[in-house]
C-alpha cells in the first residue's frame, strides 16, 4: 500500500510551535490547528461524516477552511470543493453528481439543496456533540482526498479525482524546484476551492512554512500583506502581478520576495522587465486541476531568455507534445500530454483520464523548443481564463442554446483590462423577434456563475465553422 | 510498480549546465558527468555486466567513482561498494558473500580475488568496445541499488540492502528538513562507500546541486573547500567539525555554511557554543547503514536546548523507544526502533531486517524526552565509532579468538585525541607461553583492516561477565 504521511500530524510532531497561518486578524499554530481539526473532527463523525463519505464544502478562504479540509482527511472522508461563485443550480448538479451526503457551509445559506444532503454550518455546530475515532497517522496515497469540478471540451462539468499521492508529489516535485528556507512564508490570495490555494495549504505542513490567507487579491492587499508578513513567496496571475510592480515601482517593498508564481498564461515581456527590475524573480507555470498544481515551471534563471515559456516538467514528471499518437518535433505545435505522481488518474465515475501509459492529453496546444522548454500556444477547447478562473466556452453555449429562440451559439473572450478576458456570445435565432441582449444575460443569471455570463452577446446571421462545420470560436471576435 | 526517476537522467533534462561536481582539480556539469556514464555503462555492458548483475566497487571519492556506480544504475546492476580500508581477507569474504560476479576497482590491484570474479580496472578499459542498451527513464523503486557491508551483534559482516526507494526517500525526508537553495553546495568528505558520503551523490543530482568531493578530511583541506567552493552544507565528525571550529577562529571563513551535519555520537557543549559563536548552525543527526543516512536530525533552532540530542525523526519517519515489546515511558532508556521510506528491508540473504510492522530494531540504545527529543545513549553491540568508521568489537573478537592460544577476548574502545576512539583488546590465554602484544597485533593485520586491528592488547585472568556469562564490554576499561 501507498502509505503518505498524515501531513498535518507529521508536522505537528516535528516543529509544533511554529505559525501555521496568518490571516488579517489572526495566527495559529501547526499544534493549535491540528486540536481544532481534532475537535472538529470528532463534531463530524458525531454528525455522521465517516471515512469514506463523500463531503462538499462552500466556503471562503479561512483558517475554517483549512479545518473543514483536514477534520475530513483525518475521518477518511472525501471533500468536494465548491467554487463559492457557482450559482444554485450548478451547486445542485455539482452535489448531486458527486455522491454528496453532506454539504458544509460558514454562512447561512439561501441555497435549496436536495433533501438526502445534510447541510452543516460549522458556525452552527459549536455545541454539538463529539465521537471520537482513531487519527491514523498514514493517508492512503491511492485514496481520493479532493474533488474539484472542471469542465472540459464538452461543457459538462467533472468532478477531477485528486489522491494523496497527487498532493504529496506535486509539493515535493515543486520544493525540488523551488527551494525552501525556514524564513519562507507563501501568500494564498487563490481561492483554496482551486488547486492553486490547496495545494499551499498542503505545502504549508509539508514544509513547515506559514502560509497568508486572504481573499482579496487586489495590488494593495498583497502589497500590504507581503510587508506585514514579511512573504517571501507569492502565487498570483499576471494582472495582479503587472498592478503590484506598479505600485510598488521606485520602493524595495517586495525585496524579500524569492518567488513570484505565474500562472494562468504567458507573461508579457514588459511585465518580465519590470519584474527583473524591482528585482523579484518571476517563475511561469503551466498546471490545472487535472495535474493538482503545476506540472511545468520556468525557472527564473530563464526568466529573460525564454519569454513567454512555462518552462520545463518538475523534477519526476513528463511533457510531450503530441499530434494524435505521434512526438512532434521541436517547434512543431501539438497536444500538450503530461504524465506524473501528480496527475490525476481519471474524473468521477467517467472513463479513465489518462491512455495506457499513463499520458494525460491536456487539450492544450503547445510546442517545446530546441532546449526543451515549453511554449503554451492556446488554451483547451478556447479556454476563457477571467480573473483566474477558468471559462469553458461550450459551457456557457449549451446555456445560450436551451433558450427556445435560439437555434446556435458560440462563446469566446475578449480582451479586458480587469479581468484579462471577459466571456462574449454570439447567437442565431429562428424567431422574427428575438429576445434583447439583456434578455438573455438575464436568462443565463440562475444557470452559471456570475464570472460565466457573457458580458456582451450579438446577433449574427452565420457562426464561423470549419469544414466538418465544427464552431471555430478563435473567429468569432471577426464579426463584430 | 514503485518508479523512481532515474535521478541523474531527470536532472540532466532540467538544468544539464549546472555544476554537479568539483573536485580539486576538475569541475563538471551535470550533461558532462551523464555523457561520461552513458559511455563507462556501454563499455561494462559490452564487458559482461547487464541488468541484475552483482558488481562490487572498491574506489576512492572521486568522479570516475561516481560514473562507475550511476553506470551500474543504468544497466540495472546492483553495485556492492567496499570499503577500502578492508584487508584482502574481508575483502574476498565481501566478493563472495555478495555473489559478485565483477570487481571495479581505479588503480592496480595486488588483492587476489577469486577466479570466477572479473577484474575491471576502469583507467584499463578506455579502449573497450561498446555495447548499446536503451536507458530507461525510471529506476524500479523497490529493486537493490546499493549493498553496503555491517557487522552487527555477531560480528559477522552483513550485506544492507539499499533500494532506489530507500535513497530517494532519504533525499526527499532530509531537504524537507535542511531546505534547499539554488546556491547550495555540499561538501562531501565523508567516504561514498558508506552512506554518509554516497546520500549526498544522490542528492547532488536529485537537487541540483553542486558537490565538492575530497579524499581528505582535516581540516585544513575541509576550510580550503569551503573557501574556493563557497560550500555551504558539510557533513563532519565531531573531531573534525571541532578542529575547523579551531582553526577559523575569529576568521569569517564560514560565513557561507548554513549547515554543518554532525553525525557519529553527540557534541559536546563547548564545541556548541563554539559553533553558535561563529555562526555555524550544527544539526546533530542520527543515522545508520540500514537507514541510508540519517533518519533522525536535531534542528538548529534546538541546538543549545537540547544538547546532545539526535532531534526526531524527520518527515515520514518514525522512531521510538522499546524495551521487547514494550513502549518506553519518555526518558526512560531502551532500543532505539525505526521505521520509514528509508529503512533497508533486509540484509542480502539474511532474515528480513525489519519486524511485521516494519520496524528496524537498532539496537542501539536511547531514549526521548517529554517534547520527543532523541538522546542516543549507546551505539548497538559497544560500537567504536573511530575517525568516522565503525568498528564492531564481536568482529575482531573472534580474529583474536582465533589464535590457537587465545581462549577469552573482549574489545572495546579507549579514548583518543586524534580519531574519537580506538579498539583495545583484552584476552585470556590457555598457554603458559602466551604470544606477545606485537605478535597478537601481527597476527590480525591480514585479516582485518587497520583501523580495526587492537591498538593495544592486555593478558587477564578473566574477562567481566553477567549473571548468563555474556561479556560485559563496557566493563572491560576497568582491568587496567
Amino acid at each position: 500500500m501507498n502509505q503518505i504521511p498524515n501531513f498535518l500530524l507529521e508536522r505537528v510532531r516535528l516543529t509544533p510551535n511554529r505559525i501555521a497561518i496568518a490571516t488579517d486578524g489572526e495566527e495559529i499554530t501547526f499544534k493549535d490547528l491540528h486540536n481544532r481539526v481534532i475537535n472538529l473532527a470528532y463534531k463530524f463523525h458525531h454528525l455522521g461524516i465517516k471515512d469514506g463519505s463523500h463531503v462538499s464544502v462552500l466556503m471562503n478562504n479561512s483558517i475554517e477552511f483549512i479545518e473543514v479540509v483536514y477534520a475530513l482527511h483525518y475521518i477518511g472522508a472525501t471533500s468536494i470543493l465548491l467554487n463559492i461563485r457557482l450559482s444554485d443550480d450548478e451547486i445542485v448538479y455539482q452535489l448531486e453528481n458527486s455522491d454528496s451526503e453532506f454539504l458544509i457551509v460558514a454562512k447561512s445559506n439561501t441555497v435549496k439543496i436536495p433533501e438526502n444532503i445534510k447541510l452543516l454550518n460549522i458556525n452552527e455546530i459549536e455545541n454539538s456533540k463529539s465521537k471520537e475515532f482513531p487519527i491514523k497517522s498514514n493517508f492512503d496515497g491511492d485514496k481520493i482526498a479532493t474533488m474539484m469540478y472542471t469542465s472540459g471540451t464538452t461543457g459538462f462539468p467533472k468532478a477531477v479525482l485528486q489522491t494523496y499521492f497527487n498532493h504529496w508529489s506535486s509539493a515535493i516535485a515543486s520544493v525540488l524546484n523551488l527551494g525552501l528556507d525556514h524564513k519562507d512564508v507563501w501568500l494564498v490570495c487563490l481561492p483554496m476551492f482551486h488547486v492553486g490555494g490547496l495545494s499551499t495549504v498542503y505545502k504549508s505542513a509539508i514544509y513547515g512554512m506559514k502560509i497568508v490567507l486572504t481573499n482579496k487579491a487586489d495590488a494593495h492587499t498583497i502589497k500590504d500583506c507581503v510587508k506585514k508578513h514579511n512573504v517571501t513567496i507569492l502565487s498570483v496571475v499576471t494582472k495582479v502581478l503587472n498592478d503590484i510592480l506598479t505600485i510598488v515601482e521606485g520602493t524595495n517593498e517586495l525585496n524579500n520576495v524569492r518567488a513570484a508564481l505565474l500562472g494562468g498564461g504567458p507573461a508579457p515581456l514588459p511585465l518580465l522587465q519590470k519584474a527583473r527590475a524591482l528585482n523579484v524573480p518571476v517563475y511561469q507555470t503551466y498546471g490545472m486541476t487535472e495535474t493538482c498544481s503545476q506540472i511545468a515551471t520556468l525557472s527564473p534563471e530563464y526568466m529573460l531568455s525564454k519569454i513567454g515559456s512555462a518552462g520545463k516538467a518538475l523534477f519526476g514528471c513528463t511533457l510531450e507534445i503530441r499530434d494524435d499518437q505521434r512526438t512532434c518535433l521541436p517547434k512543431e505545435v501539438g497536444e500538450i500530454v503530461v504524465k506524473g505522481p501528480n496527475v490525476s488518474k481519471g474524473y468521477y465515475k467517467l472513463t479513465k483520464l489518462t491512455d495506457s501509459s499513463e499520458y494525460l492529453y491536456t487539450g492544450d496546444l503547445g510546442y517545446v523548443d530546441e532546449d526543451g522548454f515549453l511554449f503554451v500556444v492556446d488554451r483547451r477547447s478556447d479556454l476563457i481564463i477571467s480573473g483566474g478562473e477558468n471559462i469553458y466556452p461550450a459551457e456557457i453555449e449549451s446555456v445560450l442554446l436551451s433558450h427556445p429562440d435560439i437555434i446556435e451559439a458560440g462563446v469566446t473572450g475578449k480582451e479586458d483590462p480587469n479581468w484579462g478576458k471577459v466571456p462574449v456570445g454570439f447567437v442565431v435565432s429562428k424567431s422574427s423577434n428575438p429576445p434583447s441582449q439583456e434578455e438573455l444575460i438575464e436568462f443565463c443569471r440562475d444557470k452559471i456563475a456570475g464570472y460565466k455570463i457573457p458580458k456582451e452577446i450579438f446577433y449574427v446571421d452565420n457562426l464561423p465553422r470549419n469544414a466538418t462545420n465544427k464552431l471555430v470560436r478563435r473567429e468569432l471576435l471577426k464579426l463584430l
